[in-house]
């Protein structure tokens, strides 16, 4: 069978599937996730018996030890994924809710009311415990998943997948409702990215290789999330001590992820004080300093940034930093090269913490606490599938709710149009 | 200057001018909106000046006459584009409305704040009033937009363009904001769906060929809207009465648009007193009725029903007639055939209605109401941009709201992550 049909079929049987799991009652579906969360805990020796092949196949290949890292399922990790879908059964239903009800002067009562997207592609790379997590977070919503990891994970892939559908067989439900795509031919990625017949989103978790890859491969809608270039905007009225402890959690406590800090912006009358005090602790932190000629002018040991250093997004220890002359300087100077992640204000200036709340239309705009916070857990959402930097359907981190789409429900009694 | 580059210019122009779009309070908006209806009223005989120019191409190609009648800018064309303009302008603005605000552990407070899209592009066909419409709505949530209407109706696209512009020079904006294409070079097009840095979002309007040109071509998000191949079904349990009053309304009153009924599903214990009656009703109103054998049996006068005819959309005063079993049944052939359009039940069952809400998971789901209500001004929206029938985004009729998305905002007070 050529790939084409087999990812034809496939998704063939997750649309048929996707009618019943948007059905579910919330508890049928908390339940699921419990007993996949079981069958996990009971099957760690299989699971690390197939991740051990993917393991030597990495080794052989030269793999970094970081990238070997995030590919096992020691012990910790397969609990971790084992209480992340307990977590996700635990957090409330999207489906069913109705946001919203209203009269018109006929009598007819509209309401909008939440339902599954339907039927969901996850495109990811290397770390296999997203096959676990991306599962619970779509099966919660009532949506059937697709997913189709990287070929260096492909034997822990299909384990997982394996033993997460002991659990789907014990509930009596279709296995159609969660495929992993057990080949790792590249063209299987293509060939579902045509069928927008059968799949309703696809998300891509990865290197900004694969988000391309997918976004321009891909008839079917994509949410994208290209790269995280946060900003901090340290104002004149800030207070210097919360500026320099928010600065520091944002650019040391995690430096290779999407919301750490990589460029701070400081007002010029806040720069003489602060820029020497900030330099200070970041230095202490490792923190190498790419300043603008003015913050070079005030502190002569950082480097002179270039007009490359504006657009990185470093996920290291690296900071870019500029003295602004005013809020505009600042806003301008994020509009030209912010990412539409996450910016943060630090000000004791009620009126501009309500402008830059206003004026910067990034997905995550803070004022006086830590990028870090901005993702789906931290920010209450309860799990995350992945952040949108793009507007369509989601913008920011995405919960249970981003998964769904809502339909309008009208009810009557007779009434037709005049 | 090539195309390519002029779109780039325009596209760049846009970007620019959302910035000051989006910033602009409602107040402005408002005044804007009725700055530009008093503007198309002042400029009657320039506006039929161009337009009787389009109307002259159009009549020395031959065009339809109902194709010559859409096209016209008549007197009551141009006040109903006015009062349209005032209408949106009296509508609640969306944006910067807070959509849940909430408090975590740490004491940040979290909220959702509703935003612009940024820059939305219209490409449509043939009505030069969608030159007005679009662009009010697209102003009103804070967009800027770029219009492109179709070759033969040109000169009047530029000139509704021309007038309003004198709105937005007179409140000194920036004429980015509101563009129109003003050349019938069809690659126009091509390139503006290129431009994903710049635009946010493309809404085509017009047939299912322009619909499926954009979608295929276009690298920026499209909101989408095929078909609409609505369904009714009267159940065993119906007020018959009810039912042939709902059944009419949908397929008569206006059967050339898209939430006039298709298909008429009936239960095979209301189909022996209710096709015959039914059958009376709709022939006397001039409607061909083409059935499956069931109702065929039942009413001799049907003309059989082909495999072609479930998925028709006739948009005409034909409509194809089903018996079905049960709800299931029913249920079944929508989800086979339907478009996630409208569908509607008519029962008097409570039970079988929260069955049909739940269960039919189409864009407008109704019970004992007229599928003609499901468009934006019917549902209560107050204005409507277009009907998506693909669940990204928006599902179903698109008022202001569905022009915005919503960012984060996280109020601190030096919270840090551990």
């Amino acid at each position: 069978m050529s790939i084409a049909v087999e990812m034809q079929e496939l998704a063939n049987r997750a649309r048929e599937a996707s009618r019943i799991v948007a059905g579910l009652s919330s508890g049928v579906k908390n339940e699921l996730l419990q007993q996949m969360a079981v069958c996990l805990e009971t099957n760690v020796e299989v699971l690390q018996q197939a991740n051990a092949l993917d393991l030597q196949a990495g080794r052989a290949k030269g793999m970094a030890a970081a990238m070997l890292d995030r590919l096992e399922l020691s012990d910790p990790v397969i609990e971790s994924m084992a209480e992340g879908l307990r977590e996700v059964a635990a957090l409330p239903d999207p489906v069913g809710e109705v946001t919203g009800m209203w009269v018109r002067p006929n009598g007819i009562r509209v309401g909008r009311q939440r339902i599954p997207l339907g039927v969901i592609g996850i495109v990811y790379e290397s770390r296999p415990n997203v096959t676990a997590d991306a599962a619970g977070l779509c099966l919660k919503s009532g949506n059937a998943v697709i997913l189709r990891g990287g070929s260096e994970a492909l034997h822990s892939n299909r384990a997982i997948g394996a033993v997460l559908q002991q659990a789907i067989a014990e509930m009596d439900l279709p296995a159609g409702i969660l495929q992993v795509v057990a080949t790792s031919d590249r063209s299987a990625v293509t060939e579902l990215l045509k069928l927008e017949e059968q799949i309703d989103l696809i998300i891509p978790r990865g290197g900004e290789g694969l988000i391309r890859f997918v976004s321009e491969n891909s008839r079917i809608p994509v949410i994208k999330h290209y790269k995280g270039v946060c900003h901090t905007y340290v104002d004149a009225a800030a207070d210097f001590s919360m500026a320099e402890k928010i600065c520091l959690n944002e650019k040391v406590q995690r430096p290779g992820v999407c919301n750490a800090l990589e460029t701070l912006l400081v007002h010029r009358d806040a720069a003489p004080v602060f820029l020497p005090q900030i330099a200070t602790a970041m230095t202490k932190a490792g923190v190498e300093l790419r300043g603008c000629e003015t913050a070079c002018q005030l502190v002569p040991e950082m480097i002179p940034a270039t007009e490359e250093d504006w657009p990185a997004e470093y996920l290291d220890l690296i900071l870019a930093v500029k003295v602004v002359a005013d809020f505009e300087e600042a806003r301008d100077h994020i509009n030209r090269y912010g990412s539409l992640h996450t910016e943060t204000i630090v000000t004791c200036d009620y009126a501009l913490s309500q402008r830059f709340l206003r004026e910067i239309n990034s997905s995550v705009v803070m004022v006086n606490a830590s990028s870090r916070f901005s993702d789906g857990g931290q920010l209450g959402l309860g799990a995350e599938i992945g952040i949108s930097t793009t507007k369509l359907h989601s913008f920011g981190p995405m919960g249970l709710e981003d998964l769904t789409t809502r339909k309008f429900i009208v009810l009557g009694d007779g009434q037709i149009r005049e």
